[in-house]
């Protein structure tokens, strides 16, 4: 497929060239996922997290008057990857952008280059399950309500996410991680690591400050030793344990991973 | 990234092999999704919706039992795909796969390869905000609870749903295809069809008939009006108006987009 009725042609950027990552400063976020990837590797990148204006950045880009460019269509909201002049959001897709750049999946001309799209499920379903569906345990009505506006709704979602989805999801990445597939190791796909292990990681971390009790009696069951032993195996990484380390992690407090205590029911 | 861990090679299938849909009977679903880009493909699939004991191949596979084999990790839900050995699913990246296989996104080698990123995010937009939403706005607290037992929460979320969220995203798809980015035509993305239309495409079908007086309403405001016009595009394209006009396409019924006439919300 051409670019003929573009006014100008995309311009590959070389895995050389710094990526630049585009999110609200303040909380670990959608944009958390990024930064793993990018740390993981060892990549060069800029984030506009830490950034003097970062935050006027964001609220530019995703401004109803901002029409994008003569390549790239306006963004809706963060994450974004501006890199060379591809400038591309939503937090899988980003991924998928990088991760064959970066070492962390395969790549297209790879013995098992089809394994990108196992890659991206897995990443979809963890996202789904275990990202989105706890952020709507705090804003299970509107977005644009404060927690406070929809705790009783809160309340009655967060005690069957953790009865019935939490464990449905963490029960399945343990069948995943427990399947021929997944190759040898503490990974989810072929033996290696890719960044659908780094996003599962970041999930159960979040969780685990969202939903302490929870997180701990569902540890204690023995049931998801596959999904523990793949966080503790990422805390581990040189590179990881040296950012999570740093000041450029940022702590939870009002993003996807809020710790209300009254919504950890873990009885 | 090589698969040396794995006990056997993946076999990279010609897109001549015929494509499998593994999926609910009885709704369109985000399987339709699916179905739509191989019908406008014309391609060769077939599709458990309409195959006796379809049902039980889609319970099979998702079931706990269900390890999958020395490549394809279980999968949690459908849509499923089976392509040769392959089997892959979660919608949007079910089309990462097919859509360059079936001319509906540009794929690698392209002057525009990279529009791949452009195609998928669009795609897991218009899914988050359009299918996604919409789902939770009569399952706000619950999947497994019925309809009724969240009555009140649904109404409440609907009226918000309807209120905000729906011209938000209905208003960012329209900027779109506004943009430079978006070419000539009726397209979101350099004036040729892709997968993305067909995505968006479905949407607007779904919740019109979800919310008819309330997608009537953001129609007559003539702020939409690019959206509106891509829906209709899309209708007549030749093998898709035929398609709809087939049996192989499903009515609406209690799948993602339910029509229930409290939460219509329009004014």
């Amino acid at each position: 497929m051409s670019a003929s009725t573009h006014a100008a042609k995309r311009q590959k950027s070389s895995k050389d060239t710094p990526y630049n990552l585009i999110y609200w400063p303040g909380i670990p976020g959608r944009g958390e996922h990024i930064r793993l990837a990018l740390e993981e590797a060892g990549a060069d990148y800029t984030d506009t997290a830490h950034q003097k204006d970062g935050v006027n950045e964001v609220l530019s880009r995703i401004d109803d008057s901002h029409t994008g460019d003569d390549l790239n269509p306006p963004l809706l909201a963060p994450p974004m990857l501006k890199h060379g002049d591809l400038v591309i959001n939503q937090t899988p897709n980003i991924l998928l952008y990088l991760g064959p750049k970066l070492g962390l999946a395969p790549k297209p001309g790879d013995e098992d280059e089809d394994g990108i799209f196992v890659v991206n499920e897995l990443t979809l379903t963890a996202l789904d399950g275990l990202s989105n569906e706890p952020h709507d345990c705090h804003h299970p009505i509107a977005s644009s309500l404060y927690y406070e506006d929809q705790k009783e709704e809160s309340l009655r979602k967060s005690k069957d996410y953790i009865a019935n989805r939490l464990p449905k999801f963490l029960g399945y990445f343990n069948r995943v991680l427990k399947s021929k597939a997944s190759g040898d190791g503490p990974w989810l796909y072929s033996g290696k690591l890719t960044y659908a292990d780094l996003v599962l990681f970041q999930c159960v971390d979040g969780l685990q400050h969202m939903f302490p009790k929870a997180l701990q009696k569902l540890q204690d069951t023995g049931d998801y030793d596959g999904v523990f032993a793949l966080h503790a195996a990422v805390k581990e990484r040189p590179r990881i344990k040296a950012y999570l380390a740093s000041d450029r992690r940022q702590k939870y407090s009002l993003g996807i991973y809020r710790h209300y205590p009254e919504l950890d029911l873990a009885d």
